[in-house]
């Protein structure tokens, strides 16, 4: 069952629009979908959205997996229901490494989530309210196999690349492992194969930031008036998260330590002036309250934090052993979230089964998010990949 | 003006105790005390303990200064109003490194703490009511200031050696900069000449996370019941900072991906199990609530953030060019909070000029806090460059 945008945006869209057009696909609609939590959710739908056509043996199809509060709108301009342009404008595209002219490519809004796929805020079929403290606990597997699903119903039967960054790289690499006849080929970016203790601190303490501020109600907050939800609390979360996606060097080029001239909200006696490093902060949260939705980030926070190739597959090397498809693996050097021998982890264990691995080192000092900003670095190989892949016999 | 204990612990105080004792002293009773904010204080007192006996020159008085959440119980027991045992119990004491057969230690609770010094919770003299929210800005300058004055009063003219670690290294060379002629030598440890952006980002995520928690109420909270203050923000607050002073190396190798087997806390369906390293940050955060108030938490953070020894001075060099004394800095390679390039621009800075200086590494993978896990591995040079002052003309 597809839908058409519930959400347009006022302006004429045009046919061919390179900014693609946003779509949904609802499933189990018969029979439940079955999580790994064993819940299991009714009426699942995901938001997606395609770029290029997909060819006559549907063999060019390439999978793009966003990060935590990403969408699915990775190319184009912002509007139609997007207030940002697409996050990887660089990457997608006609000309570019994910070339629209050559591939067909569908990114799609994770399960979860709060930009058109099911997540906390969709309402249950059960009594038409929102989920909100009801909604299960999902996995990255869980995101995968709704994936899988649209994948199907898209007619696609194996994707040529399953690429993402970050969380992103979680699913491709559990499209690798749970799919390996689905997936040609995997491009993990500056991501692991098991969440670390110290991804789990900075996730768990943001979550704790969420669930202190009094308009969380529990979870429950979905009648509140516009404004009125928990968005201090969501500012922190982000805000702890953003320090980790950037740098010490960065930050300190960048802001050092100026005032912003204004008061530290909060500060009784007006003392205590605002660093710009702060206000920056204070941006980034104000701008995540504005676009995403506090459950949905405690959600799919908690899917990273559960990441773990390995669970339930004997061990780590057992479940990298189903890796079989050529990988292309990407590490920034001043990533602080997910630091460079994680992703040379992945590499090894690709390349100890004897399996094709190319491992890539973006250098720049942006830390994490730098898969977004330098995502240039790696153009000219991944552009060389995909098209050794395009070329390789199905 | 010199007091007894009020919190005297049941049980014998034994002359001599190694632990020592916490003694009082109390200026700015006739004219108040100016801080660099502009605003003024009256009736300071300084809660302070020592260890040794000054000599006849007044010329073998060491001080240490403590970090964020420290105070005066650098060495001894728990007990006597001291929930742990002294925070460099290795360093301290007879025969070690700062050796109290030889020197007289000093160590004194910071302005704007809570434990005995005067702080947002102390008693204004105008009113007889908690300062709370009235309290002001203080800076490192303004503690060393207070330091200062308690100086006067036990007779040191010139400390053979300022020493601390984190903030206790900014109030050292800010004693350098400040008093030159009242300090023979110091020993700032794992810290830097001005907070960078980073660590202002941390500490101003913290301060929100207090001032979300409801029970914070402005900052007036002091007529809460027991157990009713705004310790969930003050736990968060923590938290983050018990991130940044570990390191992802030794959270991995201590809890890995191990489950707490409880439930993640504010979790409705009991499905989000929690990790051990949540459990860990959440004992953390549980303790700082017991043992420390969020708005000394608040003073003393906003103090770090406002260090710069540049300050009203020209120029960083400007400043530095003061710091006329033999220096030992100490670094540690995994420290992410005050990574050891900023130890080695003091080491440059002071050397820059033609004076003594020594810069010395940890090789310990426990990041920041390893200046207090692995004080060992500067003993033999401290110890030295200790000897080496002792012995040199006054």
């Amino acid at each position: 069952m597809t839908t058409t945008d519930p959400f347009p945006v006022t302006g004429a869209w045009m046919p061919g629009d390179p900014a693609g057009q946003r779509q949904f696909f609802t499933f189990a609609i018969d029979r439940r979908f079955a999580l790994d939590s064993g819940a299991t959710l009714a009426d699942v739908t995901i938001a997606y959205e395609t770029w290029g056509t997909l060819d006559a043996a549907g063999a060019n199809a390439v999978l793009l997996c966003h990060a935590w509060t990403g969408d699915s709108h990775a190319a184009g301009p912002a509007g139609r229901g997007h207030g940002d342009a697409g996050w990887w404008n660089s990457m997608v595209g006609p000309g570019l490494p994910i070339d629209t002219d050559r591939y067909f490519v569908v990114c799609a809004n994770v399960l979860g989530g709060c930009q058109g796929s099911t997540g906390p805020a969709s309402l249950c079929r059960d009594d038409g309210m929102p989920y909100g403290s009801r909604f299960p606990v999902v996995t990255i597997r869980d995101m995968v196999r709704a994936q899988a699903r649209l994948g199907e119903h898209l007619g696609v039967a194996r994707w040529m690349s399953v690429i993402g960054g970050s969380m992103g790289g979680m699913q491709a690499l559990e499209w690798a492992v749970m799919y390996p006849r689905r997936v040609r080929s995997v491009v993990p970016i500056a991501t692991c194969m098991q969440a670390t203790a110290q991804q789990i601190a900075w996730g768990g303490i943001g979550r704790q930031a969420i669930r202190l501020d009094p308009k969380w109600r529990g979870g429950d907050y979905y009648e509140a008036e516009p404004g009125d939800g928990p968005g201090v609390g969501l500012s922190i979360a982000r805000q702890i998260a953003q320090v980790t996606f950037r740098s010490d060097n960065v930050l300190t080029d960048r802001f050092g330590r100026d005032f912003s001239g204004r008061p530290e909200v909060g500060d009784i006696l007006g003392m205590w002036q605002q660093y710009e490093v702060e206000r920056y902060l204070e941006h980034h949260g104000t701008k995540i309250v504005r676009r995403f939705d506090a459950n949905s980030y405690l959600a799919i926070g908690k899917a990273m934090d559960l990441h773990d190739v390995a669970r339930g597959r004997g061990s780590l090397e057992q479940a990298m052993a189903r890796v079989r498809m050529p990988t292309m693996t990407v590490g920034i050097w001043s990533d602080m979230l997910y630091p460079v021998y994680q992703q040379q982890q992945i590499h090894d264990a690709v390349k100890r089964n004897g399996v094709p691995s190319e491992y890539h080192e973006i250098n720049s000092p942006h830390g994490h998010d730098a898969f977004l900003i330098n995502g240039d670095q790696i153009a000219e190989p991944l552009d060389r990949f995909l098209g050794n892949i395009s070329k390789s016999v199905l």
